[in-house]
């Protein structure tokens, strides 16, 4: 289930398979014209009250979608060449997840691999987070330590006792990995990674928000 | 008021003036030494039950603190010469401002210039998701104008407009501007800024979080 009067377009227009919306009499007036476009789509109106009813949201949307949790199975070791993917390892915050997810669509990433232990990457809190980059990014809920294993591309995990970030070049193929909020990765993914990175610290802060150090990694070996 | 198991404590250590401490017998106990060495502090036991009426937060801790809100008043335009500070206009949720603060933290940065329009630097959402770095930067609510007219070091807008922030060199000195969650900062605070910077964006999402921007240009320009 996907809520919000900004991600329901945005998942109508990338060709995201929505198979029901419902939606405010004056949310579906005012996206008539892409409605029209996706005919597939069941819409149903309801007022207010019933959308709060069906919201897991403490402040309700205009309109909400249900689809299909997209299949990425396609996603494979093999599939990673040539390409930068993110790993993400016992990530907890929905907002956290949803908040790398968007960074990996600013940055161009299309693929990321969650560790079965991560927070749900369908969960309603984590779809608004995305701000509807979830219809761009590819999700696969898998092991880590396979695509690591048998990727054959180089793999970069954020640790606190790494090599300094900045030393690093432009990356054109890779696995960037984050770890849990507060553990970080764990000592099998880091042992089993070809690059330990860490963003240097000039200040007192013990570490950094997740999403705002997979933000800061993807600014220096992206851009 | 600041509130957490890990707050509590790195006030004290920092020296912050805590006026007074509520927390459990079993907190008490075990940060006995650190309260030993701040006298000054009056310190209460209380059960977790009247910690719950007393706390801002959903989820209760084991301690809280009562401070002043320290004076900041010698942050002047003249003050900002040979540093790097940050200025932050209508930021409005107090989650992004607490991420922003430890970004600031982290990067070594001392002085927060906050518009007076931003949310309260001392709400205890804000103070909480600091984690601590509260007790570090120091905080302004001022207007930013004069400080961008004034300071005579060179300041940093973030748009989306820019210029590439990859073309610009680890800074020394100058104020990093960040603006609202939605709109960004006002076209007064770019005009009176001597760089418009921007980070690129390589795939689809709209626009980044303002506590990840905040990130990815420090983790630009500083290191």
């Amino acid at each position: 289930m996907a809520e919000g009067d900004k991600i329901v377009p945005e998942l109508l227009q990338e060709g995201v398979p929505v198979k029901e919306v419902y939606a405010t009499a004056a949310w579906i007036s005012t996206h008539r014209t892409l409605l029209d476009r996706t005919p597939g789509v069941r819409v149903t109106e309801v007022d207010e009250h019933v959308l709060k009813q069906l919201s897991a949201l403490t402040t309700p949307n205009q309109a909400l979608a249900l689809l299909d949790i997209p299949a990425a199975t396609d996603i494979t070791p093999g599939s990673l060449k040539g390409t930068v993917s993110l790993a993400l390892e016992t990530i907890q915050d929905p907002g956290n997840l949803g908040t790398i997810i968007r960074i990996a669509d600013w940055f161009g990433i299309r693929q990321i691999i969650c560790s079965p232990d991560c927070v749900d990457a369908y969960n309603p809190k984590t779809i608004q987070a995305t701000m509807g980059s979830i219809a761009r990014v590819r999700i696969l809920e898998s092991e880590i330590l396979p695509f690591l294993q048998q990727a054959g591309v180089p793999s970069y995990a954020a640790t606190l006792h790494g090599n300094d970030i900045t030393q690093f070049s432009k990356l054109e193929e890779g696995i960037i990995l984050i770890g849990n909020e507060s553990r970080g990765l764990s000592d099998a993914v880091i042992g089993a990674s070809t690059h330990k990175i860490t963003i240097p610290r000039l200040g007192g802060a013990e570490s950094l928000n997740a999403g705002v150090a997979a933000g800061i990694i993807c600014g220096r070996l992206l851009i």
